[in-house]
């Protein structure tokens, strides 16, 4: 019975999703992918295991659900958490969750799901309205200085009932997709066509002071084909930049609307600035407007702050957001290490649009970058045991006295716990970041070991991919077709393997490859041209054929943009597309004294038994020692031990360093 | 005949000085000392000979007399220099002129003078205003935007019109003591009776933008006796913190009036903010007001705020005003040496405020701070050639890569050319801060070789002072009474040979003196009781007595209070007043690698040919060197020569430092 109810469903989907324009370039979702990758599965497999029932967990411990369920007054009681955006926790978790049913079925999480929607359904408002804080108190309570005594009225600034109501229809996406129920996506619809009889040209007018509704609306579209969703999404965005603040003229972002990207209409907005978190979310939301509805001066925009992010305000590991003071983007250039931000959640949302923008141009670039940011920046936010995460992601640790106080340790939850639902709702949904496909050319974008199914004139085509990736740069690819028959397979050849560290000319490599890439196909060496950063082969495929991609793997040294002043003369140590650090305790207790000469060789060897299995690199370095009269330094060598970026944190608190001087121009004496 | 005119002059001042209330000590002013000091004398030759002439030299090349000229229609032309309050300059460099002129008699000074007060004269309008730039053009031409298109209308913020009348007052009070002249005085007199027509309770409403009309006023108080000039100081005062700035709750000091020291009543202010030059000559305005009508409050509030300044917000220099963003005072501790701002003109202001405070209190405290200020933070603000000046006073010159540009390089002159009439005028008055009287007690408090006379029972008692200070700390004070009489003489004895480097505790010695002052009366060593900071002997005084005064003057490690992050671990040298710093060329090029070891010995040497004469301290420190590889770094003993922190940059540009780490406990390196 079940089966054939989700195949209705299936079928009611395909039948509404008739809108005539949408991204050239079609993922292939999740739910079409199945994992067996030696780096990404354990990932998953903890998600599963640890980071989704402790999210759950934690916001059944918190109040978080709770809240629920005295606005559905199943219980007595007040507001109970501290801030009125909590609700959106328990979609998020909803929504990893609903993704990772789908790789690893679980009917007691499938119930228990669905015994949380239960409550969601229940605090409701009879009109659709859905913000646990005021339905509990609708004069305000707690929370009357972020959420005002009417609905919507602080919605600009602090409210965040549209923020709450963007992550329920990811969440209610996700679920139904995963699932095939629809619970918790009419509630969505229910929910959305309230704010759709509320806002409006014509109706209230308002911007969403934290953006996310416009990506969900988006999906909702997808989903519904009803058009209403895609306009108000448009409608929301085109709404920014019309507010006349009272600081227009001020430098503070919260005065004049930089904060929350309201400073400028969105079509006009060329530099990524403000809270980076919103920022990201916005220009996802405006990929998908500019898809759907083919506005151009969409498109302008995000590729014009796509070079913005790209090539002036990403740290090496993806992350973004470099300033800790309202969680923002910094000026061009402006990366320090010592007081990097860089959340967890701004590399998320950085993941989402960098998707939408390969999914709108089809080129590598995007996925370089999302590649940079998977491997480096967002997987950093966990820590192995899948329940300890970082808000933000230091780029240096450095003990000296007088140093900035950067997150030097993980945590087991957040009073203001956006990551750790963030991290396992990307985590459980990677497999849906590896595939894509244009008509008839199949597009190999990761190299995480999986198999999915792409159909063309009624023809079958497995594609299996294997590889010890990002350790091994041997990818192979099984194609096979039902029956012999003529498409295209593109495979990404990474910037990193063409001797670009980044796309934009940020970073690069100070040492070039001593190999090139390759690709054969049955064993026979083809010549490799790569446009828009892939290579293509069309041909009669048939069953059996194997295309086998080498990357040269060397680790080498990377280089920053002159203009960034915390890198100057300083080298960091990337290998594929993993960015090593150095952490004190695998070097003699500190890293802020050592210098990688340029001479040194970096030699890379994988550690079976070494954090669950890691690259690690050794080189020589220069060490600086303070003699124990304290009235002398001298260099000493030092082996030096490197470990991937993302793996840093998992063994205590110490010194860590990303970019190494490589000679020493002066220095700065610290005394106490 | 002249004679004849200047008793009677004289006469009549001394008739019209009859208020009730005024400083209970009482200053021997400069025109009554007759100067011989081997360390001021020099100066005050070079000041005379140099800094004068070029001072007023400047004032006609650059135009600043000639705006005079052309508002007297004297030419025609239009205001021809940058700011509208350059006619300040002219009048400050009368004031130094006339101080000088006294020490110094010199016949054709005194005519060039007076042709320069005649164009002042004729630049005056008849009802007394007298600011070129609006007589000029009354509707503002280049300096619209400071000074509006009419009187008065921008005086809270830019225009400066108070600010000018203020020096003219100084100037002309100066002049009228130095040479018994009333040319100028008649001129401020008329200008003062404008703007008191014009401001006070029951007429407009302002406050200076830029302080020090109320000193000016006061001066001008006791010479006239009119006390519509006290009543308009102290209106100006309690004018300040009425204002309703539409920023009023901004952090930012020009919209909420901090800047200029009018975000509270002047009696509820207890922290130095702001415009440090502005607020010194405000604190100094506010003690003459305090001392003249008796006020508590006033002296309540610059009893709190000297506080603040002396044990929070003052260089070891003496200097104030931290930061360079609005020439002022930093937040509590804020005594960055890299970027210390530390303007000339802020020294100048706490000279004459903290002289005022002493004047008031009586308590020697006061002239320590005085003393400091004026062996260090004055007089590193010109050079040994009396024509390049230092506007900020840089702390630390550091050539690391990277750091803060601090101004490096004494200036002929400056475009905002504040500093160096200052320094002149200040320089000219220092006769005038050595002596004191109250009653039948007087008061030595500057150890300059000086002569001068006090008079009690009509009695003349004369007092030499013979000291080689500050390379020596013998002083000996010849009291000659015209008869035997009985009175007392208290002589300070310094607080850093009490082991106190600054009153408020903000800098103590880490090493104390090894011997302890001493004073004998003709060779018969006296009980050493100190109160207030002064040894008292009241005794029936003779013809021919010596009191010898024999300071310590050991060359000790000065520590900061452990808030002043900056100066952390670190140490200073101090020897009797002097602060002590090393500069790159004494050093193998360098002071930034400098390790001063608790160890080492600091040797002290007078060295005649250097610098002028000069004492030297000379210790051993330990050096950090860059190898040529420039990845290796060793530490090697090296010599350690430190200079009088007043005579750096004499040489050139490079490399100078105050503060010397002690021992290292950790390193930056810099890298290129």
């Amino acid at each position: 019975m079940k089966q054939i109810i989700i195949l209705f469903v299936l079928f009611s989907v395909v039948n509404s999703y008739s809108q005539t324009k949408d991204y050239p370039f079609v993922p292939v979702t999740f739910n079409k992918v199945t994992l067996s990758d030696n780096f990404w599965k354990p990932k998953l497999q903890v998600n599963r295991d640890v980071t989704i029932p402790f999210c759950i967990a934690k916001c059944e411990e918190t109040g978080r659900v709770k809240n629920f369920s005295i606005a559905a007054k199943l219980e007595p009681g007040a507001f109970c958490t501290n801030y009125a955006f909590d609700d959106s926790d328990v979609y998020k978790a909803i929504e990893a969750a609903s993704y990772s049913l789908q790789l690893f079925p679980d009917k007691k999480l499938e119930h228990h799901l669905d015994s949380l929607i239960a409550i969601v359904a229940k605090a409701q408002e009879p009109d659709g309205y859905l913000y646990t804080a005021r339905t509990i108190d609708p004069k305000g309570g707690t929370q009357l200085g972020r959420m005002g005594t009417e609905r919507w009225v602080k919605e600009r600034e602090h409210s965040h009932e549209l923020y709450n109501a963007g992550h329920l229809y990811e969440a209610a996406v996700a679920h139904y997709l995963a699932t095939g129920k629809r619970n918790l996506l009419d509630i969505a619809i229910k929910n959305a066509n309230l704010i759709d009889q509320v806002f409006g040209p014509d109706k209230m007018h308002t911007i969403p002071g934290h953006q996310v509704i416009e990506i969900g609306l988006a999906k909702l579209y997808r989903i519904t084909k009803d058009d209403r969703y895609l306009k108000l999404a448009k409608f929301f965005l085109d709404e920014r930049g019309k507010f006349n603040y009272a600081g227009k003229l001020s430098t503070d972002g919260f005065q004049n609307g930089e904060y929350w990207q309201d400073h400028k209409p969105v079509i006009d907005q060329r530099e990524a600035v403000g809270h980076a978190v919103r920022a990201g979310y916005m220009y996802a939301g405006m990929a998908d407007v500019a898809a759907l509805t083919g506005n151009q001066q969409y498109l302008t925009a995000i590729d014009s702050l796509w070079q913005s992010v790209a090539s002036k305000k990403m740290y090496l590991t993806g992350g973004v957001g470099a300033a800790g003071d309202g969680e923002r983007f910094g000026k061009n250039y402006e990366l320090p290490n010592a007081t990097a931000y860089a959340e967890t959640c701004a590399a998320v949302a950085q993941v989402y649009w960098n998707h939408r923008m390969f999914l709108l141009h089809g080129e590598a670039k995007y996925i370089d970058v999302l590649e940079k940011i998977l491997y480096n920046g967002f997987i950093s936010g966990v820590a192995l045991d899948g329940k300890s995460f970082f808000y933000s992601n230091a780029m240096e640790i450095n003990n000296v006295e007088g140093s900035v106080e950067a997150e030097r340790k993980r945590s087991g939850w957040f009073s203001c716990a956006c990551c750790p639902p963030n991290i396992a709702r990307l985590m459980a949904s990677v497999p849906g970041y590896i595939y894509a496909q244009r008509d008839k050319e199949i597009f190999i974008n990761l190299f995480i070991s999986s198999k999915t199914q792409f159909e063309f004139d009624k023809q079958k085509i497995s594609v299996t991919l294997n590889s010890n990736y990002p350790w091994d740069g041997k990818i192979v690819v099984s194609v096979d077709p039902s029956a012999k028959s003529k498409f295209t397979v593109s495979v990404r050849i990474p910037g990193w393997a063409m001797n670009h560290a980044m796309p934009t000319g940020l970073y690069s490599f100070a040492e070039t490859n001593t190999e090139s890439p390759s690709v054969s196909i049955n064993g026979v060496n083809q010549k490799l041209e790569v446009r828009n950063g892939y290579v293509s082969f069309t041909r009669e495929w048939k069953k059996g054929d194997k295309l086998e991609l080498n990357l040269p793997m060397s680790a080498r040294r990377v280089v920053a943009n002159n203009q960034v002043m915390d890198d100057r003369g300083k080298v960091a140590v990337q290998r594929g597309p993993i960015v090593y650090c150095a952490e004190g305790k695998d070097n003699q207790g500190a890293t802020s004294n050592l210098i990688l000469p340029d001479q040194a060789n970096l030699v890379y060897e994988f550690k079976t038994d070494f954090l669950n299995g890691l690259g690690v690199i050794t080189s020589s370095a220069k060490a600086i020692k303070i003699e124990s009269s304290q009235t002398d330094i001298e260099t000493k060598s030092q082996a030096l031990t490197l470990i991937p970026y993302f793996s840093w944190a998992n063994r205590g608190e110490g010194e860590m360093e990303i970019w190494f001087p490589k000679r020493i121009t002066g220095i700065n004496i610290k005394s106490k």
